[in-house]
């Protein structure tokens, strides 16, 4: 059983239908509501409505993106929401904005965030690659698609050749932090980077120290 | 491909026939063997053919816990070792010196490590719950469980009633650092432990920040 924890109960029952195949994903679209929040609070002129439905809803075409990785699971979702809403007495303007805030919050989308909204959904979605939550977020994805924690070379050293967890770190994670269009989303995600990477660090010299013993009889 | 690592070509190829399912487990095993010999260096008297076969095949029983939890890996791991250095010239009394080292390496078991040996294969494996490698590993290992990295009581404050990463942590993973055998073990173990923690506290202190946001509309 899950407890409602907006004024939009019908979408927040329509948004948990979607998530049924990864069982605590639902707290990742929690996360992106109340850093959405956050930021809204930072902003002028916010349509909360907008907002908190493109939040719930952002991630609702992950399973059909999951089943075929052709499908782009933001426009997907963007339309699988603006067909719910219609069909949920919503008007088709309203219906239109939250696709296009859904459409755009793919950080790999050629089309940037255009509304206020889309920009809000877009750094609060971003700031969950950001900190130990991107962190562990990203060892669960790692481990769904089994890529490693590091490859290493044929003499031992860590190589960054290959797909794995550290390359993944210094190759996106690491460089999302200027990337957010608000003030309050920047600054959220500076107060989250000195932990990510020292866990990078980290666990970099563990793997080095460990592997540093040449000699094996 | 796959080089080999050691002197023991045979076998790291049986071992790495049993680690067929598991992709990324092999480094498991070897940074396994990378502690054992630090530790050895410590000790004298060490029987290291023995210690280098022993952490070879320490894991080789998982496929079979895995296909059926009631099956006990190191018990069955042992048994495997056995029947396969017995069948491949090695004595068998020294056979069985391999399974008891392997029989007693895991951490529930109520039959303790005996020779010098199984106690730091036991140490190696555990050095492997520490720092930030025993935090991603544990990450990983929730994720094919499917537990969350943490849970929330109906008013969004973490709570350790159920099985999650945060709960892991704290009663398993910060109580492994004074149960190692030996010197060097201990030593090795608390150097990793600052690490651990910061990882735990950021992440913790991250979701309470996150649901502090109390007002959704």
């Amino acid at each position: 059983m899950h407890m409602t924890r907006t004024n939009y109960p019908g979408i927040e029952a329509y948004m948990l239908s979607c998530m049924s195949d990864s069982a605590h994903d639902q707290e990742h679209v929690y996360r992106v509501l109340n850093y959405a929040l956050d930021i809204a609070r930072h902003e002028s002129g916010v349509n909360l409505e907008l907002l908190v439905i493109s939040c719930l809803l952002h991630d609702i075409g992950r399973a059909e993106q999951f089943a075929d990785p052709g499908i782009d699971h933001a426009i997907c979702g963007g339309d699988k929401a603006y067909e719910w809403l219609a069909s949920n007495s919503y008007a088709t303007e309203f219906a239109d904005q939250v696709r296009r805030c859904i459409v755009t919050h793919r950080f790999r989308s050629s089309n940037p965030p255009q509304s206020l909204e889309a920009k809000i959904l877009f750094d609060a979605d971003k700031l969950e690659a950001c900190g130990v939550i991107g962190i562990a977020r990203t060892l669960q994805y790692k481990t769904h698609v089994v890529e490693p924690l590091y490859t290493l070379s044929e003499i031992g050293e860590i190589t960054e050749d290959y797909p794995s967890f550290l390359y993944e770190y210094n190759f996106k994670l690491a460089n999302m932090y200027d990337k957010f269009y608000t003030k309050r989303g920047t600054e959220l995600a500076q107060k989250r980077k000195a932990a990510a990477r020292h866990f990078y660090e980290a666990l970099r010299d563990e793997v080095i120290e460990c592997y540093s013993i040449k000699e094996i009889p």
